[in-house]
């Protein structure tokens, strides 16, 4: 619990963001400004067994580790949500996010509607947990996006639109639905989803002892 | 249901923001405010039956009715809240509600808990609730506010404090709390509660028709 809370001394619960969306929709975009605009909030790094890629680095844009060690995390419940995709594990380890949380500090997760139903499966995440689901304007701004050669083959490009239809049969699972039509208002709805769930009764977990002592005459 | 959301064409459902607090925190400003910057929502106008002070507008300050009709109206369960306070009825009729609520538009409420709690305990209101609660930054602030004429006997401010004492006793029953530390920024929190709510996924009743169409390729 910090007493950090912008302009105001009321100690407060951090928040778990989610982001999901169909690939070609804008959510890194949008992640990416928010976290710029907003230094309240941090991006969730995942563990992940697959190869270092030129340029990424560890501890920032995954904590790479063997697959030993990954199980062995698994078994020990230390992740609040990980999946296997194509032989490679990747999960969100759960100690950094309750630390943070408990300090007051908001973070983001950039996860699909799998990972989000595993979070909000958890008894300890629930009361954390804000979804937010986020949709192209159209089809055909979906195509546009999503069709990132112009020498893709068709059925490729068939491809990722079935897998972004798939994604977006979840919306009606988030608490939050956006319409990406442009990033400046997106941005503005996601900053202040974060302002209201941040002033949110239960998140302000000082409120209580702040009241007693308006009451009192403190 | 409209078609008119801001920037989107996806129908949604009005929805009711309660604001309470202690005389003295700045709720009137802060309303009036709220409602100067944002033409998607509009004040609740009462039914009373006082009688109409100098200056007043039937069917603008209140509906100014006589206790005959009162009494029938709240017989035919026609009050979404009512109290009688010193002799005279004070009631929030639900007719032009509905009706606001159903076109996508959103309806403010001054009320204190006592009201907010019958609005709660309506079945049928109960999905389009959002309370805000509001809160002076402290005792002094609040002593000062209260404190309306210099010559304000010992008494009559105590009474006052003591009334407010009261009234913030209700603020764990609010969705949202709000320490009201300046007017600017406790503005833009509840434009940012009224952007969150409207967004929210149960409000957006044409996201479903939206979405079908997203997926079919329309």
């Amino acid at each position: 619990m910090s007493n950090e809370n912008g302009s105001s001394a009321i100690l407060r619960r951090g928040l778990m963001l989610v982001l999901s969306s169909p690939s070609g929709a804008g959510k890194t975009t949008l992640s990416r400004q928010l976290l710029d605009n907003d230094k309240q909030i941090q991006l969730s790094v995942s563990c992940t067994t697959r190869h270092k890629r030129p340029g990424e680095r560890d501890g920032v844009d995954y904590h790479f580790i063997d697959t030993a060690t990954f199980r062995g995390m698994i078994e020990r419940q230390e992740f609040l949500e990980y999946a296997e995709v194509f032989g490679n594990y990747y999960g969100t380890p759960r100690a950094p996010v309750e630390q943070l949380l408990g300090s007051g500090r908001d973070v983001l997760f950039d996860i699909d509607w799998q990972g989000t139903q595993q979070l909000r499966d958890m008894d300890t995440s629930r009361a954390d947990l804000v979804t937010v689901f986020i949709l192209p304007p159209s089809t055909r701004d979906l195509e546009k996006r999503l069709l990132t050669r112009a020498q893709d083959p068709k059925e490729v490009v068939a491809q990722r639109m079935a897998k972004a239809a798939d994604e977006m049969s979840h919306w009606a699972e988030y608490d939050y639905v956006l319409v990406n039509r442009d990033i400046a208002t997106s941005l503005n709805n996601l900053k202040s989803i974060l302002t209201a769930e941040r002033l949110k009764r239960e998140r302000q977990v000082g409120m209580s002892t702040f009241v007693k002592g308006l009451r009192e005459g403190r």
